[in-house]
C-alpha cells in the first residue's frame, strides 16, 4: 500500500524538486502538488512538468494533501508554516527536510502546535540549487534521518519512513538535538571550513586569484564544490544550529592549533600519526557505500 | 625531436609510476629506467612492466640517463641526490617533482652543486599511492610548474618543458619561493585542513565514529578523500614548506574567527556575502577546465 496518495511539496529547489521527481518515478499514482514563493521558480516548475499541479499560494497547495513536506531554507520554515496554517487539513501529516532540526521544529510548533509533525532530513545533495538541479535518484543509498518530537503518532512516523524507503533511502530515527550535533560535524562544519578557505584564498595579496584557480587541482578545488552551495540555505543553517556548530568549531580550532604547533616545531611524528588515522576513515566510508572507491571521486582524466 | 631519449625515474609511487606510463604512452621510443628504495615496489614495478629496466640501486639507474627525475617525498630528496651523485652523468639534466621547492632545491644543491637542475612540479594527483595507483593520463590538462634556479641553462629548461607538454600538461615557470607560496594555498593548506577535520570528527564523544561515517554524504566525505593522501609525503611537505604553510594557516584562522563571531552574533549578512563570493570561485575553476561541471564531482547517484 502507498504510504500517501496526495503529497504537497512547498519549496521547489534542489531537495523539493528531487523529491517531486523521485515520488513520480517510484510511485507514479501519487498526486504531487508543488508551490514555491518565487514566481520564476513556479514558472520553471510548470514548464518542466515537475508536479501534477503548481499552485500560486502555499495555502492552495495543501488543502487536499495527506502529506505536506516543507523544503524551504531553515529560516523560512516558521513563516511557511504560518502561511499554510489556515488550510492544512487536520489529518494531514506535516514534514520538513531541514539540516538542523531543533530550532526548525520549535518554529513550526509555535504556529502549528497541533499538527502531526514528522521531520525527515535526507542526508543528500549536490552543490547546485533550484528546480532544474534536482533529480529522481538523489536519495538512493543515502540516509534519511527522522526526528519526530516525543509523543508523535507512531503510524504517522511509519508512513513517512515508508515513503523515504520507497525513494531508495535508508532510514534512521534520532532525537532532534542529537541530529543537530551529528549534522554539525558531518555537514555544517565541513561547509563552514570550505567557505572559509575559499574566502581566504580569494583574499591574498601574494598569490593572485588567477593562480589560485589555475593550480586548484592540488586540493583546493575539492573545497570549492561545497563552497558553491546555496548561500541562503547555509546562512540559515549556521544561524539555526549555532550552538552545535560553535562547539564543533571550537574542537576543530583546538586540533588545528595542535597541528600548527607540530609544524612549527618540526614534530613529524604527530603529523604522520594523524595522517595515518585519517586514511582509515576514508576506507570505512567507501566500505559502507557512502562514497565512490574510484580515485579522485571518479573525475575524468583525459 | 624527442626532448630526451633515456629517462630515469627514481621513486615509483603515484607520480613516478604515472610519469613512466605517460612517457611510454606518448613517447614509446624513449627508454625508461626506474628505481625505488623499496624491494616490494621494485618487484611490483617489474611484474606490471612499468619500465624498460628496474634497477636495484639508484646509482645503476642513472649511469646512462639524459634525464633523471626524482619522484620521492620531499624529505628524501637530499639523500637520493647523494645516492646518485657518483653515477650521475655530467651532461644529464636532473629534475624533481616536489610540491615544495625552495628547501628541496637547497637539499639537492648541497650534494650536487654542479648538476643542471630543472625542478618540474605537476599539479596533479589522486588520493592513492604506490606503483599501481599511477596512470598515463594523470597530467593531461593539468599545470606543471617549473622552478629552475637562477642561471639555469635555458636549453635544459626548454627540454624539460617540452617533455611535460608532450605528456599533456600546460607549463608555467615560477621562482621557487613564489611556487611554495602558491602551493601553500592551493594544495598544502587544503590538505592540512582536511586532515584536521577528519581527525576532529574521529575524536568526538557525543557523536560516534559510525554516525560520522553513515552521514558523511552531508559534506564530510569530500574532505576524507584528500585526507587519505600519502602520510609520508604530506608530513614532509608541511615540514619542508613550514613558513608558507604557517602564514596561510594564520590567514585561515583569522577568517575562521571572523565567521565564528558572525555566527555567535547572528550576523547573517556577513555569512551570506562570503557564501555568494565563494560560489564565483567555483564557477571560474570550472570555466578554466580545472574541475568537472558535473554536480557532486560527477559521482554516480543510483
Amino acid at each position: 500500500m502507498l504510504p500517501f496518495s496526495r503529497v504537497t511539496i512547498i519549496g521547489l529547489g534542489l531537495i523539493g524538486s528531487s523529491l517531486a521527481r523521485a515520488i513520480r518515478a517510484e510511485m507514479p499514482t501519487v498526486r504531487v502538488t508543488g508551490h514555491d514563493a518565487s514566481p520564476d521558480v513556479r514558472e520553471i516548475a510548470r514548464r518542466i512538468d515537475l508536479a501534477d499541479d503548481i499552485t500560486d499560494t502555499a495555502g492552495a497547495a495543501v488543502t487536499d494533501a495527506d502529506l505536506v513536506v516543507l523544503c524551504v531554507p531553515p529560516g523560512a520554515m516558521g513563516a511557511v508554516a504560518a502561511d499554510i496554517a489556515a488550510d492544512l487539513p487536520a489529518e494531514a501529516i506535516l514534514s520538513e527536510v531541514a539540516s538542523c532540526q531543533a530550532s526548525v521544529i520549535a518554529a513550526i510548533r509555535e504556529v502549528l502546535p497541533n499538527a502531526t509533525l514528522v521531520p525527515a532530513h535526507p542526508v543528500a545533495g549536490t552543490e547546485n540549487s533550484g528546480p532544474e538541479a534536482g533529480f529522481a535518484s538523489l536519495f538512493k543509498g543515502r540516509w534519511c534521518i527522522l526526528t519526530p518530537p516525543e509523543g508523535t503518532d507512531t503510524t504517522a512516523i511509519a508512513r513517512v519512513e515508508e515513503l523515504w524507503r520507497r525513494l531508495g533511502a535508508d532510514v534512521e530515527t534520532m532525537d532532534p538535538a542529537h541530529h543537530d550535533l551529528v549534522l554539525a560535524v558531518t555537514s555544517h562544519l565541513p561547509h563552514l571550513i570550505a567557505y572559509t578557505i575559499v574566502g581566504t584564498a580569494n583574499d591574498l595579496e601574494g598569490v593572485t586569484q588567477s593562480e589560485v584557480i589555475k593550480y586548484s587541482a592540488g586540493g583546493f578545488r575539492d573545497f570549492t564544490r561545497i563552497a558553491a552551495s546555496d548561500p541562503t540555505m547555509w546562512r540559515d543553517v549556521f544561524l539555526a544550529n549555532k550552538d552545535a556548530v560553535l562547539e564543533m568549531l571550537q574542537r576543530f580550532s583546538e586540533d588545528l592549533s595542535h597541528l600548527q604547533r607540530a609544524i612549527r616545531w618540526g614534530d613529524g611524528d604527530t603529523l604522520f600519526d594523524l595522517f595515518t588515522r585519517t586514511r582509515a576513515v576514508r576506507r570505512s566510508i567507501i566500505e559502507q557505500g557512502q562514497d565512490d572507491a574510484a580515485p579522485d571521486f571518479g573525475r575524468a582524466h583525459n
